[in-house]
């Protein structure tokens, strides 16, 4: 069926005329009738299959019976529909919170049971709003701009919708003409009235809020075999493609599915996506939206899995760094991704995840796991482009040994609007399971009213978005682009090459911006060798500035200290290193004073040593700091950095080296390899270039030269101490 | 077989006599002839039970083949028997270390898979031993009063044998004459008298390390068929029960399984005494080793497991915090409890370890694994009584809600020798799978050269022993006894009471000198109340002087502070607390003028919410403190406390209640239950006692009363704010 056909047979069907022509269309021959309530977000069939497999697939069972568990729970408690009254977080809020998952439960289980008891629920229930709804107007203690009705932000009443319009689907063929004419009109077209008519504005936004907005309105739509509402869904209220979800859908997400905000957001903007893209799916199959923009929607799921490492999202920008892929959302994106794909990696995911949902995708999920299906997940290096053309920089992931293994992720994206960081050409490194060099997230408390009342605390602004709390170069003691959103938003970063080759791979990216007057570089790469069990990161930071100024990298590492270089420690009195930009927040524990020797520090985490040897192109300080001054409320961690500080100069190269190595057995009383492989990291600048040597316990070299120039074809030399490098593009590797 | 029959026989045996006029007795046929040299320490029909079992019990498979994988290493890297050298950690020392572990190895594989290279090996190896043995003198490196001969230290000499011995043991039958009697004579027996003899004051020392050398002598005695040796490892030199084996049984371990140094060296001295029973019992059955004082030996394996919580054994003492249930020690106390008790509690124990042993014990562990029998271990509410009478104090455990409910630990145990903290009536506190109020365990790096060369670190003097870095109270700044061990190991603690009952679980107990004139007495107890999700920990600590002094009471918390009470914060200085005692290591964070209110606490961890409310009877200051001052090499964990202070008085009741409550849900974005559920807490001292009362959210009250006379008849009536509470006995609980 092509779509203007569907459209007919859907007004058809709204405007209540007999559907006799169209009985002989098999497919829809049900619906063909005016009062036809017959499923259509999940079919009849798929509900069928669904209950029929009964407790065959563990991880189905496992979810319906948790489902079965919340809803009698709810049914025990009893009716509860209050008039609004509370915000985020206060009983009524909860309330209709709790209410929309028991109709969204309750029809599911009267679907996969048979037990009328459910829809009679769900329906009484619906019946209560029928009545509540149409006396409301806006939310009482509505503060956002868009204020809801059930709800003080218009967003809750969309995602209320989104999940009550797909309970009510299962069960609404239980019901009367009567039961289903109210509710139909006073509660579902009554809101999706108030949020594509009276608030229009809002629902044509390219803004991830709005597509639970046009999700909600798109589902109510199919279901009240209303294509007005599908199309207003699918292309705004004027019905010209300018707004709705599949413009949402063209620009929320890069080419390769990341979308702005980062991994911790995307996570959460996910959810209304997937949902509503499988119920065009189920409906309207031949729009292909899975398909669309190259398979942007699967990308997106695949790139919110990528993003995470030992099951936890990479915490760049305002992000929770507990916060994993066993959320909900994206529990719903990896079974709705699954049931496209049929991916066995995806099967892993959901083992990890340890549930699945109420659905086809589920059963699909359930069904693969239950028959050992699963297969590890893909976890590969790789750049996710930032920016609706994908020209707004990227994230960068280079990974190797699997899960677990090494993942090195390098932060070259856009400003990630009012959530982004200060963090531009950021590194992060993780290895066996745990994060070594680490990002603080955000400074928040989730939901944890005593503190800040669960929203972002004073020390986000002040500490965790600020750039000195973050892997990469703080010039001048400031924060990137002063600190400033909106100039931030204006200047992406600019990828400068991403390679993956055997035994290296490299990634490097320029911010032109971040300050006036100085243009930072960084090359990262990642690098096997035989003489070493692990690969090692080697960083290249470089600031061509046009005044002198001083320069400080941190490297938030994790871990305890093994040996760290000589110093003068505050032993009896910590100081604070700084008034502002987050340098209030940091205690001194140990200064080098500047020297031009390469120094370094080892720390053991779990069962591994990190050893990291850094230099620069001029004497650098070191300093040791732990993150916690100024923080009466104790709102911050207190976690450890190193700062490398070069003073009084313009242009200035970082290097190092960061090696994992050998093993701590607390078990087995054992330890091996606590000392670096590496004896030495120096620099040699030559005409256009530099090289990075390491000199290995063997004494064999391993470099790795950078030009400034990265067009492929040109050519580089570079000599010193009676050596040359030469080589041809923007990198090349030399052992020795 | 009586004991004087068997050793006949194996005095027969010994002296080459053909065993002719035993042959009728049927077990010990075999054995008799001169030249017998069937396996003692495991028998013929055991190995073949394990060589046939194949791979249907996958934990003793799993075992196998990581032996297999060991050895077949061991085998292509080639016969190595350096001289020795080396100092522990050394390569001579790893060496021979690895050389054990080999033909103990290597015996068992032979038996298990009959390929006759894996005896060779052993053969071999101990043929190479035979070269080397009787050329050796004192080792070159030793620096212990009792230099080994191949190791540094004649501790690890004994642990080769014990190990070697039963390799050994398991090839023997398969050498010629002359091979056996060089390496029984080149080996075996000088080691033998080189401990037992050469080192006879060590050997017959009550103290776990000649554990090590009994059980060494006594295995080759049982091996050798050499009634002697037998008799001289279980009734020590002067064969008279002096010293020996049975002597160490009777004398190391309370009568409820406790060792005195605690459970950290408990877990490292167990394993000599269950290897070496294990082969009395297989050789001298009659002897009932497991049943001698009342089955001491199964309580000690019990008791070590007891001392744990989620896999980790409870830190007192010098102890490495990440020391579990999982170290070879108790993996092999297990298999031999078990095969002694059948305990289904022990084979979840050896689930959570993951592993299991090469005998016969071992493969009952794996039977009973695979068949499913497995059930949750008992842990229980218990007191393990110090002191080789059961009289020099005891060490408490007070649980609820199985393995990883509650536990609340307090030691009132003697001193514990060299490795016992100065820690007397600490507590500490264990919920929802973490330490909630914890002990510091030992400031070392096991193994880690970098840190003091892997042994104990200054900080374990200077902080890790001190008495303010437990959950106890500190008078006028010190330590307790001064920090003199000797003293400490003069004065046992006095425990008063140790009562389990319904909702209500207490223990009492007291320290007299601790500090010259001022007793010490300390009532925890562990309460429920239906208003309270989790029972709560009532403490009551008392002082009782003669002198003014400063009282400051710790808690070492666990957690990242919600609320804290009203404080002046170090926010931009951080000063030390102090000069000597570990106040050194304190840095000071927050600091509250002393109140008579009672304040609270409140901190987060991982998915519960922890409340601590207390207050004392003269008015106290509250500072918030962190480890890790004083600490140049970053020696240090940093971790944070209160410190309740009390000045200027001779007698102090410090009294508080620590309540978990709430969850956490970083996953589904949930909190509640955040705010304690107890609105105050306040003390009402009367004639002769005192009570503790708590105002739950709800008005109820629920209140302790604590009487300082703890007889039994004993009545006591307390009167305050027209209330009265009265009782007969030590304590007494009032719900209003």
């Amino acid at each position: 069926m092509t779509r203007p056909v569907l459209l007919a047979v859907l007004a058809t069907l709204a405007a209540g005329a007999p559907g006799a022509v169209l009985a002989q269309s098999a497919p829809v021959a049900a619906r063909a009738r005016a009062d036809d309530a017959t499923p259509v977000l999940v079919s009849i069939d798929q509900w069928r299959a669904m209950a029929e497999a009964g407790d065959r697939y563990p991880m189905f069972a496992a979810e319906r019976a948790r489902v079965e568990r919340e809803v009698r729970a709810a049914m025990a408690a009893g009716i509860n529909v209050p008039q609004p009254r509370d915000p985020g977080g206060g009983v009524t809020h909860e309330q209709h919170k709790a209410n929309y998952k028991a109709i969204y439960g309750a029809g599911a289980l009267y679907r996969l049971t048979d037990d009328r008891a459910y829809a009679d629920f769900a329906r009484d229930m619906l019946l209560e709003y029928a009545r509540l709804y149409p006396t409301l107007s806006n939310h009482p203690a509505g503060n956002s701009p868009v204020k809801g009705r059930l709800f003080w932000q218009a967003l809750n009443d969309s995602v209320w919708l989104v999940y009550s319009a797909q309970g009510y689907d299962a069960i609404r063929d239980t019901l009367t003409a009567d039961q289903r004419r109210t509710i139909d009109n006073d509660v579902f077209r009554r809101m999706t009235r108030f949020l594509s008519e009276e608030n229009a504005p809002y629902f044509d936004r390219i803004h991830n809020h709005a597509t639970w907005a046009t999700a909600g309105v798109g589902m109510t739509g199919y279901m009240l075999r209303d294509p007005d509402l599908v199309d207003r869904a699918l292309n705004g209220t004027a019905h010209d493609g300018g707004a709705g979800f599949l413009r949402q859908v063209d620009e929320l997400f890069s080419p390769d599915g990341y979308y702005a905000e980062g991994p911790y957001y995307q996570r959460y903007a996910l959810a209304p996506f997937v949902i509503f893209a499988r119920a065009i799916q189920q409906n309207e199959p031949q729009r292909d939206i899975f398909g669309r923009r190259d398979g942007v929607l699967l990308k997106a799921v695949d790139g919110v899995i990528q993003s995470s490492y030992a099951g936890l999202l990479f915490p760049i920008n305002d992000a929770m760094p507990d916060k994993g892929l066993d959320t909900e959302e994206i529990v719903t994106g990896v079974a709705v991704a699954y049931a496209q794909t049929r991916d066995p990696g995806l099967l892993s995911i959901a083992e990890g995840q340890g549930r699945t949902i109420l659905s086809p995708d589920g059963l699909a999920v359930a069904e693969g796991v239950a028959d050992g299906a699963a297969r590890p997940f893909d976890f590969r290096s790789m750049q996710l482009r930032d920016g609706p053309n994908g020209d707004l920089g990227n994230l960068v992931f280079l990974r190797h040994g699997g899960a677990e293994g090494q993942a090195l992720v390098m932060k070259n994206t856009q400003q990630g609007q009012g959530h982004g960081h200060f963090d531009r050409l950021e590194m992060l490194f993780y290895d066996d399971g745990q994060p070594i060099v680490r990002d603080y997230g955000a400074a928040r408390f989730l939901n944890v009213e005593a503190k800040g009342g669960g929203g972002y605390l004073p020390e986000n602004d002040s500490w965790a978005m600020q750039t000195v709390a973050h892997n990469t170069l703080v010039v001048g003691h400031a924060s990137q682009f002063g600190g400033d959103l909106q100039r931030g938003e204006e200047h992406p970063t600019t990828p400068l090459f991403f390679e993956v080759d055997d035994g290296l791979q490299i990634a490097s990216a320029r911010l032109e911006n971040g300050y006036d007057g100085v243009v930072l570089t960084r090359t990262l790469a990642m690098v096997e060798h035989p003489d070493l069990t692990y690969p090692v990161v080697i960083d290249l930071f470089r600031a061509d500035g046009t005044a002198t100024t001083t320069y400080d990298l941190p490297l938030h590492f994790n871990g305890h200290i093994v040996t760290a270089f000589e110093a003068e420690h505050s032993v009896r009195e910590r100081p604070v290193l700084g008034d502002a930009n987050g340098y209030q927040h940091l205690w001194v524990d140990a200064v080098a004073a500047p020297s031009g020797e390469s120094r370094s520090l080892t720390w053991l985490l779990g069962g591994r040593f990190y050893t990291y040897r850094f230099g620069a192109s001029s004497p650098i300080g070191a300093m040791l700091v732990e993150s916690g001054a100024n923080d009466p409320n104790f709102n911050l961690r207190r976690e450890p950095a190193l700062i490398q500080r070069m003073q009084g100069q313009a242009d200035a190269s970082f290097f190092s080296v960061l090696e994992p190595h050998g093993a701590y057995d607390g078990t087995a009383e054992t330890v091996s390899g606590a000392t670096s492989r590496i004896r030495d990291i120096a620099r040699v600048r030559g005409a256009g270039a530099e090289v990075i040597v390491l000199t290995l316990a063997s004494g064999r070299t391993l470099a790795l030269g950078v030009a400034d120039d990265v067009a492929p074809g040109a050519a580089h030399s570079v000599q010193a101490n009676g050596q040359t490098w030469e080589w041809t593009g923007p990198y090349a590797r030399f052992d020795r």
